[in-house]
């Protein structure tokens, strides 16, 4: 097995994750990294992992710090005409809750997991190439330098993100695609402050969406919808604090503490979904296969989700002979990723504004706001799909 | 209080049956009919009944025939990808159902009482007029033959369907009118045949949307998504059938009893809502103010919730001098209004086949569909709003 990473750092979380889970049933592996581990740690994505995340984390002996450190959310906010709507997910859910934990944490733990257990990892892979995936012999070449290296497996992994080279390599009259664009853009703003409220906010407005999130109780992420066309050097650090506290409920923007950015970016939301995920002896996982827009926290629990299903696959596969698992992982895992697409497309829709809504659309989006906050079935389905999915 | 009957005939249950009721209750009321009671009873309308609904008619003291040969639906099926899947309506909310009856039969009934009571109907009023609405002495004018009429009353309700003149006569910077239209129609046929299953199916098909639906047992109505080009010329009977069973799973379209229309039209999709729903003494109440397409069996429903509010609001002014339901009939009824129109849209986008979806928006709609019966929250949410949503 190996994992390869490229532009997009979700999978670094997700390959690792899988790698580490894998490890800890027995089972030998390699990890090609694109980068530097550095590189690779240096960086800042997601922070809501779902319920079944944290389990696979703790079933793979990597949940020790996310345990002590992490911050569980039993709720989230919707602020819209001014007031603040509770969603509670546990209340909803039997219980069930997100747990706030930032990827970059995330990665270190597994990256130390890593370590203790001796695993490989090989990093500042270039050129990486997957071959003979449809025979029963599969191989991965690459270069580190001026050496080239080649190694026999029985399966690879592609968990090496939506620029990656393991789907690119699957030819495509095998290859589906779907994609959705949204002519709008997240800027995100991270901060060495105390987040404005305990649990996030999510805030539609007619100046368009905006969200408090957080990393932990010292470090906020805050995020507004930008037209695509912005740039973020357009955005100085007051214009994004004064834009942000114009969107929220004047009591909330009054609490704001603002401060200056660590890592500022705009991000284009998209849908994208490549089908199948296996090719051969070559699985597709994460971003490598599917991407959403950020809106529901469905990221980097979507690439959690194959792994959940390509783990147990595999130990079925190495300690019974059962290859069950593996025949119906790209069915199983699709039928959930669509979920989580769904999801995704329905919370963006239903918390953005866009330059092609009519007054008869707005309208609709703010009845479809009252409806969720007026009915417990809406409320709970908004509340098991936030939690995340059975698997 | 006046009620004027133009091209449209849902309104024409939905003002006799507030007459019935307020009449029921006490109150003086003349029904101003645009055409003769042999017209108003001759054509074929909605059918299916929201709980509500049909308890208001018992309280109205015309629901004997309805509760006779009425009948109860505890479910619906929609069928997608070749199987049935049922929508439990009674098991998802405590015991909730629809009433199939048809709309002629309502309004005859209707008739009934109107004539018990001795109550007024002006048939064949010409160029009805409401004046001074907003003043508090409001009035009627209207022709028969040659005869000119007035009637000065307390309150007009516009009861007089999309096409009638209660909106248009609100002046245009009080009225905001909201719409969406949907570049595809259905094409009804009414048959004198045994319905296909005892309760209604609605077919997502990859052959554009179906609906098999029923006025009773020996009385069918089935609908296709057409192009808004097609005239109903363009349909025969056999062309329609063999339209129909394609769209079908198999075993439902082997046991289809196919025969000659009574009725056959297309109707165009429309989603359209004005506010507010008064002015002055003048209410608007139905299709006067607000449409919907069929999918979600929401058109009559939605004006019978209207008339929920009005006569709830009337009986109050009239016996305890209590105003507050007349002050909130705007707010209140829009409130309802808006949640039949999300519904009504939902149901539609779900169903049907657009002439712009990309392969990712029908994939997401065939999610949407294995999501909702996956998940017993969604199945609820769909139940709740099928039987109509508390008032």
């Amino acid at each position: 097995m190996y994992e390869n990473q490229g532009r997009d750092h979700r999978r670094r979380a997700v390959g690792a994750a899988l790698v580490a889970a894998v490890a800890s049933a027995g089972i030998e592996n390699v990890v090609l990294e694109k980068h530097s581990r550095e590189h690779v740690l240096g960086r800042i994505r997601a922070g809501v992992l779902e319920h079944g995340f944290a389990e696979l984390m703790r079933e793979a002996q990597c949940g020790d710090r996310m345990d002590r450190e992490g911050e569980i959310h039993e709720g989230f906010f919707i602020a819209y005409n001014g007031e603040m709507h509770r969603v509670d997910l546990a209340g909803h859910t039997g219980g069930n809750s997100v747990m706030i934990y930032g990827q970059t944490e995330l990665t270190r733990d597994l990256y130390e997991a890593r370590d203790r257990m001796g695993g490989t990892v090989i990093h500042e892979a270039a050129d990486v190439q997957p071959h003979a995936m449809d025979a029963d012999a599969p191989y991965l070449t690459w270069r580190q330098g001026d050496e080239r290296h080649r190694l026999d497996c029985d399966f690879i992994i592609g968990a090496d993100g939506f620029h990656g080279v393991s789907r690119r390599s699957i030819p495509s009259n095998v290859l589906r695609e779907y994609e959705k664009t949204y002519p709008i853009g997240w800027l995100g703003v991270l901060s060495r402050t105390k987040p404005v409220s305990p649990e996030l906010i999510y805030a539609r407005h007619e100046r368009e969406f905006a969200l408090c999130s957080l990393r932990s109780q010292v470090l906020s992420r805050h995020y507004i919808q930008v037209p695509l066309s912005d740039r973020v050097e357009d955005w100085s650090d007051e214009a994004f604090w004064e834009e942000l506290k114009l969107r929220l409920p004047e009591d909330v923007a009054g609490s704001l503490i603002a401060g200056p950015s660590i890592e500022k970016s705009i991000a284009p939301l998209r849908s994208y979904v490549a089908e199948p995920m296996r090719y051969g002896r070559m699985f597709l996982a994460g971003d490598a296969a599917h991407i959403v827009p950020p809106t529901g926290a469905r990221g980097l629990n979507s690439a959690a989700s194959d792994i959940y299903y390509l783990y147990h696959a595999m130990v079925d596969h190495y300690e019974t002979g059962d290859d069950a698992g593996l025949e119906s992982y790209s069915d199983r895992a699709l039928a959930r990723i669509w979920k989580a697409q769904r999801f995704s497309w329905w919370m963006t829709m239903l918390l953005h504004r866009f330059p092609d809504h009519t007054e008869y659309d707005r309208h609709l989006q703010e009845t479809e706001l009252d409806y969720l906050f007026s009915s417990h079935a809406a409320t709970t389905s908004l509340a098991e799909n936030y939690v995340g999915l059975p698997f």
